[in-house]
């Protein structure tokens, strides 16, 4: 699909939008559009989702998209498939080493719980959640979402492990809509693991024409 | 958790029940309780979901349990945990070479139309569906299945492929509960990728006391 251009003939992009730190936001991408998301200290994990604006039961979904590209690890280039197998984004540019994860579930309070906090801690669940809510949806369930700039080795005899992501300030990647889409991000903030250099930060993103 | 013995001191069995080939079949399984699922035949895919009898909302999760057991893998010894990161049952006994898949969906009429087939497929989506309908119950939503057997190695970089399973007939896994469990099983329909050597047929399971 080809792009939507400004008069000037450039891609039209947004403002810079701001994903706080430990929080989520949603936002809606039309199809045809794109939204680039900026992993702007280079070291935030970006919990993703992305939802069909026309039916929120149908979203992309890390289960269905592996059998049909045949890999663990999307990156450009790859169709990011729903759970009714069709494209909901393309993976249309990625300027990170294209180390993303789609093995781990958004982590929860109960996880932290698991890791020893005894109070509540902010999570990538609830931020899904509260950030369809501000604009007036409710996401059906909790889909297992697309983990960018999540660097989580597979090893031998499929042994996981949880390292600091590989992506420098400014890195971004840019998926464009096949569906008219609700895209949900959450800055991860998991502090205890190594996941993001222990330190929890903001991201941006912008829509492009 | 000790094992409910009967008045000889054995565990107790139940008759062993049937999952048709291509069809799907729901069971209770008590705290305590375990089902044993026999690979009659050796080369059946069975995919495998677990919810709580108390709330079905609550469910084992693949991809809640790989962060905390540390592997793709599952196999005798891990707990399988639910959504909410609690065991809801045990890996107990394999007597096959313990490779389970975590990573694929259930397959889906999608799924076959991708494949080709114009009409619609026997497919363990639909199996998960009919299966709890057939006890009385709905599936809130279509949980990664624990697809027991199914044989996708991880290859460098990710890259996955889908192969013949190396069980053998009679090869069985035993999951007991730590929660009051509704189990479905669905005997894998997939004639079209060699997953099931080509052949799709029943298996058997009992519970065990």
């Amino acid at each position: 699909m080809a792009k939507a251009k400004g008069s000037s003939g450039r891609t039209i992009e947004s403002e810079l939008f701001t994903v706080p730190a430990r929080r989520g936001r949603a936002a809606r991408v039309n199809k045809g559009q794109a939204i680039k998301i900026i992993n702007t200290h280079g070291h935030q994990v970006v919990d993703t989702w992305s939802f069909s604006a026309e039916d929120l039961t149908e979203f992309m979904s890390m289960e269905h998209l592996r059998p049909t590209i045949g890999t663990i690890f999307p990156t450009k280039g790859h169709n990011l498939y729903s759970n009714r197998r069709r494209p909901i984004m393309v993976f249309e540019e990625d300027t990170s080493p294209g180390i993303h994860d789609t093995l781990m579930a958004a982590c929860d309070d109960y996880r932290y719980g698991l890791l020893g906090c005894k109070d509540y801690h902010d999570n990538c669940t609830d931020n899904l959640h509260a950030a369809m809510r501000q604009i007036g949806l409710r996401a059906p369930e909790t889909p297992s979402p697309l983990n960018l700039f999540m660097n989580i080795p597979v090893g031998k005899g499929g042994k996981l492990t949880f390292e600091e992501p590989l992506s420098k300030p400014g890195d971004y990647v840019i998926l464009r809509a096949e569906l008219d889409c609700i895209v949900a991000m959450s800055c991860c903030p998991q502090d205890i693991l190594p996941i993001n250099k222990g330190k929890t930060v903001e991201v941006h993103y912008q829509i492009l024409g």
